[in-house]
């Protein structure tokens, strides 16, 4: 009679929680891909983006809302442990991501006299387009598991990058689970979860919350805007990219370690931005620094927000409308020999920093098939030269190889394990 | 030709970014108050609560999913600017409410040469029912700006509680802002543009993010849940309580301090949550702890969630079935000679703690008319006996005295400076 009183509440079966902000035609709705096809309901088949596939979801997913990225250490020596747990995972986020408890009537349906199998904060919200990515840290390949020859030849330790201000606190890990959602409790539900189910081989090292998505990742999404106020993710290696996508952005078995084709290479770079600074530059300064119109979005020298860039338009004085320093000149494929990357970054707002101003940034993540070729030489350009470097500051820095999708039977990384 | 191109961006024309988690009919509308008649369309009308009024929008307005909160030092020991801060930021408070930029064309539109009057990041967002709620600390009422005379009884300096761990940099203030919107970008926004605009005449001394709110404040809102997988808010006093409201949270004239009528007293905690120890309870501990069942929330003894609580029944063995230190009994009016409070709090994860937990919480707020006879009371009894204690810890606090509503001629706080 203290107990569970025999009701047994479904996540799927409570949605239209009122006020929740929830998308119902959303994101991956809209691009028409990754609809879990199994959920019975209407609303449960908008709200959900299949977790099985040939790449892992969370990539090139529609960019949902919020974010809760961690990153993790192992903290047992035992092989075996750990690749239980990426089992266990495995399951876990099928679930989650299909909107379900992470186990079967976990809140309240594990007997009275055991803890709850789910920690029962999202018990009444719909799935919210959640994602879950899971990547492995080069302090993963170090020898503790025997994994030392599985080391990708792209998952390099990342170099100090001039400027750099890394907080090792909030940087490396063996280790990343990146959770995606319309709606920051199910992500944080779900990393929670995921967390607690590491309890004796993970723990965590660093974590990160971001919200209003600082990329987009599809034509169907209309770009949204960073804390600097510019539209983000214009030029971005989109969902409907394929070639892209091909070239870029996934790792094949001949790149060199036939366990990662499908998979990507995740940057995670925690960037401070000094907006108090940025408030007081002028819209022209603003516009010069970017290489963009902030209203529309349009490059320096054209009208519309989708115009080619066009780094050779001459302005007044025979200097060039998108400046030598400007960003979206130096971290543009043009300046970079044909190099892009897929950006999939939030913002933030951490607290203050303790002199009087919000702790607010962008946690810049990016997916590319070769962090040596691809992410490294740009962001090389934009510390030495980007005129944006006045404006921000780099305090963590991280990693990861993401495995391909996981099969029907399959779980996360059991490629490396094979 | 860099320049702003000559597009105007009204945020109002904007809507529908795909995948924004917009709740269109949201809770303000759902709960038929704090529309604001004047906004022109129809989306618009849905998505705005109503600035003015008798009493501050964000206090019985139905918890909206997110917030930011922000508290303040006053950094000029002059009144006038003081004064005419608050007059500012209520201009801009009743144009951002309204879904407009912090002044007309600010972001893209104040001329190249003259740095934005809006930081442009929530242009292209509707106003997501955005409310912005101020406070005065006790501090404010110290002298520097001739105001010792009228701070209001209600408005101690708070007793330190039995097992408090609070972090200074965590508390106090001389003013608040809470900022709370459907769309966490919102409220960022209105934050920071606040803050800006009071460069020179405060500084932030702390901000918290939430969200997923912890409390419902309508009986138009499913109650949501905080981080320890119970609904929270149920037995809330909620908008359409106007008895409670009357006699619980609205101050009068005859309180002490005739600028108070028509406010209210928000008490402000950081509560740390020990998740991980809590879910290594079992369900039926947590249960007794709370003195509710976990899915559907009904008080222990009785079968649904809103059935009335009551403290007598009698279990097996002779022990009541509401434990005697059950977190609903100790806070109950029936324990504490009819005492309620509003709650409005917020679910948080502030990143990790640096031992291998995330960071998480419950980010409470409460709003009473007389913090020395409400709330004080209730905390203490929790603090001394709390089951809940054990998996909880207090580590920021602040007090503040949020004045009446604004007329469509005043500013916030007018009473207190006439
Ligand atoms: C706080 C830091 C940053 C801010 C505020 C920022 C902002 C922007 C903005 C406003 C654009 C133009 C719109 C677009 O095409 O998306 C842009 C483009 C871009 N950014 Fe950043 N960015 C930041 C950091 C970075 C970093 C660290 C990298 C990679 C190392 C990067 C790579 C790019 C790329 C590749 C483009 C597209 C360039 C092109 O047009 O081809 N950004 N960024
Ligand atoms: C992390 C800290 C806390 C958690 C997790 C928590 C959780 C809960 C839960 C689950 C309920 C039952 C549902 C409801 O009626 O809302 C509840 C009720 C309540 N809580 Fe808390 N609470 C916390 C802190 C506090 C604090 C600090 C206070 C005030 C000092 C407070 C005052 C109340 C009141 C007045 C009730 C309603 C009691 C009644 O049934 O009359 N809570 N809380």
């Amino acid at each position: 009679m203290t107990s569970a009183e025999g009701t047994r509440v479904s996540r799927r079966k409570l949605f239209g929680l009122a006020g929740a902000g929830v998308a119902l035609a959303g994101a991956g709705a809209a691009a028409g891909i990754g609809i879990d096809k199994a959920t019975g309901s209407a609303e449960a088949a908008v709200n959900t983006v299949e977790f099985e596939g040939e790449h892992q979801a969370g990539i090139v997913t529609p960019a949902q809302a919020n974010l809760h990225f961690a990153a993790l250490d192992v903290t047992t020596k035992d092989r075996e442990k750990l690749r239980q747990l990426l089992k266990t995972w495995t399951d876990a986020a099928r679930r989650m991501t299909a909107g379900q408890e992470v186990v079967p009537n976990g809140a309240v349906g594990s007997g009275d006299y055991a803890p709850p199998g789910d920690t029962g904060e999202a018990l009444d919200l719909p799935a919210s387009h959640l994602t879950l990515t899971i990547g492995f840290g080069p302090s993963l390949f170090d020898g503790r598991f025997g994994l030392a020859g599985k080391r990708p030849p792209q998952l390099i330790d990342l170099p100090l990058f001039p400027k750099d201000k890394l907080d090792p606190a909030r940087g490396g890990g063996d280790l990343c689970i990146q959770a995606c959602a319309d709606d920051p409790q199910v992500a944080v539900h779900a990393v929670r979860n995921l967390v607690r189910l590491g309890f004796g081989v993970t723990e965590v090292r660093w974590s990160q919350l971001g919200f209003g998505r600082s990329s987009s990742t599809s034509r169907a999404q209309q770009t949204p805007r960073n804390l600097f106020g510019f539209k983000d993710g214009t030029n971005n290696i989109k969902s409907e990219d394929t070639d892209f996508l091909r070239d870029q952005v996934w790792a094949t078995a001949a790149d060199g370690q036939a366990w990662m084709a499908g998979g990507s290479y995740l940057v995670a770079r925690r960037i401070r931005m000094h907006i108090e600074t940025w408030d007081r530059e002028t819209l022209d300064g603003q516009q010069r620094i970017v290489g963009r119109t902030k209203g529309t979005g349009a490059p320096l020298g054209q009208t519309a927000e989708f115009d080619e860039l066009d780094l050779d338009v001459g302005g007044a004085g025979g200097e060039k409308v998108i400046a030598e320093d400007a960003h979206v000149r130096l971290a543009s494929h043009q300046a970079l020999n044909g190099v892009r990357i897929l950006r999939r970054g939030y913002n933030f707002v951490d607290g203050s920093d303790g002199v009087g101003h919000l702790e607010a940034g962008l946690f810049f993540l990016a997916f590319n098939r070769d962090t040596r070729k691809q992410y490294v030489p740009m962001q090389q350009a934009l510390s030495a030269k980007d005129a944006m470097m006045e404006y921000v500051q780099h305090t963590g820095s991280a990693h990861f190889a993401v495995p391909p999708g996981v099969s029907k039977t399959g779980y996360w990384g059991d490629g490396l394990f094979a």
